[in-house]
């Protein structure tokens, strides 16, 4: 299925939670934003797995969580009522990148959105992610828009 | 509450969805995308209406729906497990720009974004939208990131 052999991809559970956290830790901006209480973790976890519009996709390599995204389901209006599937915190372990296992972690993630429906997958990436970028334009998304954020606290 | 006198804010109803689809299809982007029948949009609208994630506010003057977005709370673990506010299909009606109508149609999103807990609150605005930039920069967001779409159909 992919091209890195025995890497597969499956639903998180709540027992991969610490995994998880280590994994969006280990960025260069995530360093900067996540904690080590596993608490308030757990508890965003369970208010995921309770919307079944939410699922965390993990690749898991070895028995070993590789890879991550959250992939969300989204109704709207707009585009003739066309569902929209967003990809948030997307990471691939740092020292296995270059093999192909961000391209099939999105392929992963494509193929489930297709399949619940969606007409168009999208995501943001912060302005200092080059590589990043790269990577998305090589699999076939486009930059069309501005990603803006406020703080409400 | 607002600076526009008898405008108020309120969660749509099905009675809206023509007016809705109206407001979408009266802008440059949208009158190339939103289509005539109804069908579609009505179902869209069950769906949003089935979850409780989901709200689409309209802004009312003189019993005439003149502004719209829809809010969407989004669990997730990144940044300690931060639930965000994400904003789409944002419009004010073409005639009545200026007047103030769209930052009390943020303001309404904000707050009801911080009541239900969000930290943080994100949206993507098409990079041909010029004024919808400068209205953001205006309001306090910053556009930290780019945005990444692919249709999938």
């Amino acid at each position: 299925m992919t091209g890195v052999e025995g890497l597969i991809f499956r639903k998180a559970c709540r027992e991969d939670v610490p995994s998880l956290v280590a994994l969006l830790a280990d960025d260069p901006l995530g360093q900067a934003r996540e904690g080590t209480d596993l608490a308030p973790y757990l508890a965003a976890f369970d208010a995921i797995a309770a919307q079944p519009m939410h699922q965390i996709i993990v690749g898991e390599l070895k028995g070993r969580i590789v890879a991550t995204c959250q992939l969300t389901l989204l109704h709207g209006l707009s585009r003739q009522g066309m569902t929209r599937a967003l990809v948030e915190a997307v990471r691939t372990a740092p020292e296995l990148r270059g093999l192909g296992i961000g391209a099939a972690l999105m392929a992963e993630a494509e193929a489930r959105a297709r399949a619940a429906g969606a007409g168009i997958i999208q995501l943001t990436t912060d302005k200092t992610r080059h590589r990043a970028h790269a990577f998305y334009d090589r699999l076939g998304y486009v930059a069309s828009h501005l990603g803006y954020k406020k703080p409400l606290v």
